[in-house]
C-alpha cells in the first residue's frame, strides 16, 4: 500500500524527476521566524524557471503586458452570480512593496537542486534577481476595488520587465481571485439582507490565514463588521461578537444555569448585551431568560442590544421570539440570525417571515428591519464555488524595434483564446443610465463614433450596434494604479470600495443582480480588437 | 441605494450597536509591519468577551475541557468522502508557541470601545492577559497528523484554564478544519491517481495566504510535490514546475515560435526538460516539436523528463501523445496532465485510457504508469465542499471541589447534542484486522470486557455487540501532544503523517474508501458514555 502511492514504481522510474519530493540543500529551515511562504517566493516555481530562461535568452527586461481576466461568474450550483465585485488590489500592492529578493530568499533558491544535482538557478540569475528592487519596475493598471466587474473583461493589467511580470502572476492571481470571489459572495449576501447588518463570522472554517483576506473582502462586498479580531483591528474596524453556547454550558456545569450566565453577561457588558438564546430551548428558556435580564438592565438605565438565534427554524423562531420581546416592551432590540446562512437562506427566511409573522401578531416589516445576519463559512469560503477562474495571460511583448507585438494563445475552446494587445475596457451606459455592456477596445482606439458597434467576443460575424440615442455615456474602467490615490488608511480604502460597489449596483440592470438565474451581461469587443484577434488567430492556426 | 445597505435605517436604529463598523481608538494602524491578523488576536471577538466575563466571575482559571469534532464528511455533491485525514496539528502548535499577549496586542484591545464609548476590555483583564504565557498553560491531546479520522469522533481535545481554552477555539478550528479538509481531498486524489505522482498547483486560486496551508495539507494527503516555492522550501521540499503557455506565446511574439521556445527551455534545463505542448496544437505542433527537442537532448547525453497536457480531452491526447513519443523512442518520459483535475476526473481519465489506448497501439498499463497529475484549485480549495464542519465544544468543567463536571448542550437535532465528559476514542479492529468502528468511551472506563457493546451515538436503545472472536485489537487514537515527539524538521513531520495515512488506509474497508457513495463507517459510544449522555440530556430537557 505504501509503495502503491509513493510514486516509486517497481522498475519504472519515469516520473520521479518531476513529481517526487526532491533534494534540497537547506540553509534556512529551522531558523525561527523565517517564513518563505509569505516572502517574494509566494509564487509558482515555473515563474522562476521561466524568468531564468528569459534572462538567458535576453528577454528578461523586455517589456511585456499581461491581462488578468476571469472567465466565468461564480456558479454556486442552485444559484449563480451575474456580476462580480473587484477586490484585493490594495493588499496586493502592500505585499508587492513589502517583499524583496533578499539574501535569505536568494540563498533559499540557491539550495534547489535539479535532477543532475546542480543548482537549478545559477549565480547570474540570482545576481540579476538581487539587483531588482522587488516589483518597483512594474506598472499596474486596474479596476478600482469595489467596482462591479464582468466575466471576460480584463480587470487588471500589468506592464513591465517580462521576468518580473511573470513572477508576479501567482501572487496577483492569488490575491485578486480570492478577494473578488469573496466580495462577490458578500455582495449577494448583502443584497439578500436588504439593508440588514451582515457580520462576517467565518474564520473558524475559512482557509487558514486566508480568513483575514475573507474578512476584508466581505467588508468590501457589503458586510458591516466581522468577528475576526486581528483582521478587524488591522482594517480599523471594531470586531463583533458577544458569547457562545459554551458560556451557558459552563454556567450550567459550574455556576447555576442559563439565567445566571445571561445575568453575568449583562453585568459585564450592560451597554452591549446581546444574548445567545438557543443553548437549551429558545422559546421556553432562552428568550424568557433574556427578557428577565433585559428588564433588569432597563431598570438600571441601560438599553439591551438583542438576542441571537443559532439553530432550528430561524424564521419561525425569529417571529416567535419577536412576539415575546415585543410583549415585554423590547420591540427595538436586534435579532441576530446565524447558522449556515448564505444569500439564498437569508432570502428564504425573509420570505417566510413575511408570510408567517402576521399569524403570530408580529408586523413583518418591523421584524425584518430589526434583523442582523451572522454569516460564516458559506460567505468566507464562497460555498458552492470555492474559486474564481481568473487567469493572467501575456497579451503583448515589445519587439526589437521597441514596438508592441500582440501575443495570442490559440485554443480549441474559443473562450480560451487570449484577447491580444494593449487594451481598455469601457462601460457603456444606455439611455436609462443603466450599464448595458462592457466594451473591450484597443487602448489607442477611438470609440467615440456612433453608431457604436459591439462585436461578440468569440464569433467575429456577430455584432450589434447602438446609435447615439442609446448611449448616454461611456466610462473607461481601467485606471493607472499609480494615479489611483489609494488612501493609506485601510478602512478608508474599504469604505471607498463599498461606495463604488453601491453606485455600480445602482446602475446595474436588476435582472443581472438577480440571485438566481441572472441575465447575462454583455461583454463585447470593439471593431479594431475583433479584427486584430481574428487575424492573429487565423495566422497561427 | 447606499442607505439601503448601510445598516442605518430611517428612524430605526436597533441593530447599529451590534452590526455597524464601530469606533476604534487606534494606535497601531499605519505602523508598518504590524499585522494583528497573524498575532494571538487571530480569534473571534466573542472568545475575548467571554474570557473577560470568566475573569470577572472567577472562572477564568477554572480548568475546562473542550473537544474538537467534525460532524460530517466533506460532501462534494456528486461524490462524498467516507473518511477524513487529520492534519494541521504541528502548524497549530508552532503558532501557539510563536504568539503572545504583547504590549502591542494589549494596546490594540485597549482601543476597542463599546456602545457607551468606554473600553470593552478593562485594565484588570488586560493585566491578566499580559500575565499569561500565551497558551503554555494549555494541555493538548489529539490524533496524530495523517491518521484517518471519522465524523462524530473527537480528533482533538484541549484542557486548561477556561479563558485561554476559549480564546484558542478559533485558531484551533481554523487550522485543523482547513488542513483536514484539504488533506482529505488530497488523499482522494492520490487514491484516484493509483500511485501516479500528484503535484499541487493550486495557489493561484487558493484562498490568499491559505495557499500555503493547502500545500502542506496536500502533501500530508498524498501529493508528492507542489508548485508553491515558498511553502515547499519552508517544508523542505523542492518546488515543482517548468513553464507556462506564456513562454511559448512570448517566443511566438518576439523570437520565433514554439520550437524555439522548447529549444531554449532544453538549453537552459537539459536534465529537467518537461515541455507544455498545448499552446498551439498538441498533436500537430506541441508533441512533434517536443520530440525534435528531446532527440537533440538525447544526442547530447541528456534524458528528457516529459510533456504536459493542459487542455482538451486529456485521456485522448495522452494516448495519442504517448503513441508519438513511443514511436520516437521516448517511451519512458512522463506525461503530466493538468486542467481542472480532481479525484473523479482522474478516475474517469484513467478509465478512458484503459479503453482507448489499445485502439491506438498503446499499452494502457504502461501509459497509466507514466502519468503524473498537476492538481490545482479543486484540491487546494476542496471544490464542492469548501469547509469542514468541525466544532469545539466544552465537555467538562472543574467544580469547586476540583472534580470534573460534565457539560452538555441540548439541541433539537440529536446529532448536535454535545457528548459530555473526558473521553478517549478507540479504534476497534475486526478479525481481518480491518477497522470496524471507532468507539468513544469515557477516559477512565474499562473497555476490555467482551462481548463489547457499541451504542448508537444518538439512539440510546440501539446497540450491537462484538464477541471476542470479532475483535482482534483496540487502539486508543487520542494521544497527549506533549508525548507525541513531533520532529522539528517539517518534512519529517509530513513524511510521518503520510506513512500513518497509508497504514490506516490499508486497514480501512475498501467500501469506506470508495470515491463515490462510500459505506458509512461506524462511530459508536461505550455503555458508560451513552448512559451519562442520556441521563444528562434528560436532566436538562
Amino acid at each position: 500500500m505504501i509503495g502503491r502511492q509513493s510514486g516509486s514504481l517497481d522498475g519504472f522510474e519515469s516520473n520521479s524527476e518531476f513529481s517526487g519530493p526532491g533534494i534540497l540543500r537547506r540553509s534556512h529551515v529551522g531558523s525561527v521566524g523565517t517564513v518563505l511562504a509569505s516572502s517574494i517566493l509566494f509564487t509558482d516555481h515555473y515563474q522562476l524557471t521561466m524568468a531564468q530562461l528569459y534572462l538567458r535568452t535576453g528577454l528578461a527586461e523586455r517589456r511585456a503586458r499581461f491581462d488578468h481576466t476571469f472567465r466565468s461568474y461564480p456558479d454556486y450550483g442552485t444559484h449563480q452570480a451575474g456580476y462580480a465585485v473587484a477586490a484585493g488590489l490594495a493588499p496586493l500592492l502592500d505585499w508587492m512593496r513589502s517583499v524583496s529578493f533578499s539574501e535569505e530568499v536568494l540563498d533559499a533558491l540557491r539550495g534547489i537542486r535539479g535532477s543532475a544535482g546542480t543548482q537549478v538557478f545559477d549565480e547570474a540569475f540570482l545576481a540579476w534577481l538581487g539587483d531588482q528592487d522587488a516589483f518597483s519596475a512594474i506598472e499596474m493598471f486596474g479596476v478600482p476595488e469595489g467596482r462591479i466587474v464582468h466575466a471576460g473583461a480584463p480587470m487588471t493589467m500589468v506592464e513591465g520587465p517580462l521576468a518580473l511580470a511573470q513572477i508576479l502572476e501567482t501572487p496577483l492571481l492569488n490575491r485578486l481571485n480570492f478577494e473578488t470571489l469573496i466580495a462577490t459572495k458578500a455582495s449577494r449576501v448583502a443584497e439578500a439582507a436588504m439593508g440588514g447588518g451582515v457580520v462576517e463570522f467565518g474564520m473558524r472554517r475559512a482557509h487558514g490565514a486566508g480568513a483575514s483576506g475573507a474578512t476584508r473582502a466581505s467588508l468590501i462586498g457589503g458586510a458591516t463588521g466581522s468577528s475576526n479580531v486581528g483582521a478587524s483591528l488591522d482594517l480599523g474596524y471594531v470586531p463583533k461578537g458577544t458569547h457562545a453556547h459554551s458560556m451557558v454550558q459552563v454556567f450550567m456545569a459550574a455556576l447555576g444555569g442559563e439565567l445566571e450566565a445571561f445575568s453575568a453577561y449583562a453585568e459585564t457588558y450592560p451597554d452591549d448585551c446581546l444574548l445567545l438564546v438557543d443553548t437549551i430551548d429558545t422559546l421556553e428558556s432562552g428568550v424568557p431568560n433574556a427578557i428577565t435580564v433585559f428588564e433588569d438592565l432597563r431598570r438600571r438605565g441601560h438599553r439591551p442590544v438583542g438576542i441571537r438565534l443559532d439553530s432550528g427554524d430561524l424564521a419561525f423562531l425569529a417571529v416567535r421570539s419577536a412576539k415575546l420581546l415585543n410583549d415585554a416592551g423590547f420591540d427595538d432590540v436586534t435579532i441576530v440570525l446565524s447558522s449556515q446562512l448564505d444569500e439564498v437562506n437569508i432570502w428564504q427566511i425573509r420570505n417566510q417571515i413575511a408570510i408567517e409573522a402576521p399569524r403570530y401578531g408580529v408586523d413583518p416589516d418591523h421584524l425584518l428591519r430589526r434583523l442582523t445576519y451572522g454569516v460564516g463559512s458559506r460567505m468566507a469560503t464562497s460555498d458552492g464555488a470555492s474559486s474564481l477562474d481568473g487567469v493572467y495571460k501575456v497579451v503583448a511583448v515589445e519587439n526589437d524595434a521597441g514596438e508592441w507585438e500582440p501575443a495570442i494563445k490559440i485554443s480549441d475552446s474559443p473562450a480560451k483564446i487570449v484577447d491580444p494587445g494593449i487594451k481598455q475596457v469601457w462601460r457603456v451606459y444606455d439611455e436609462r443610465s443603466t450599464a448595458t455592456a462592457d466594451l473591450i477596445s484597443l487602448a489607442d482606439e477611438d470609440v467615440s463614433r456612433r453608431p457604436l458597434t459591439l462585436h461578440h467576443p468569440h464569433l467575429p460575424d456577430v455584432s450589434r450596434t447602438l446609435d447615439v440615442d442609446h448611449v448616454s455615456g461611456m466610462e473607461p474602467l481601467i485606471e493607472s494604479v499609480a494615479k489611483m490615490d489609494i488612501p493609506s488608511d485601510p478602512r478608508e480604502v474599504i469604505e471607498a470600495a463599498q461606495a463604488r460597489r453601491m453606485a455600480d449596483l445602482d446602475r446595474l440592470d436588476p435582472g443581472v443582480r438577480r440571485l438566481v438565474n441572472p441575465h447575462t451581461y454583455h461583454v463585447s469587443h470593439s471593431t479594431a480588437l475583433s479584427t486584430m484577434k481574428h487575424e492573429l488567430a487565423a495566422r497561427h492556426s
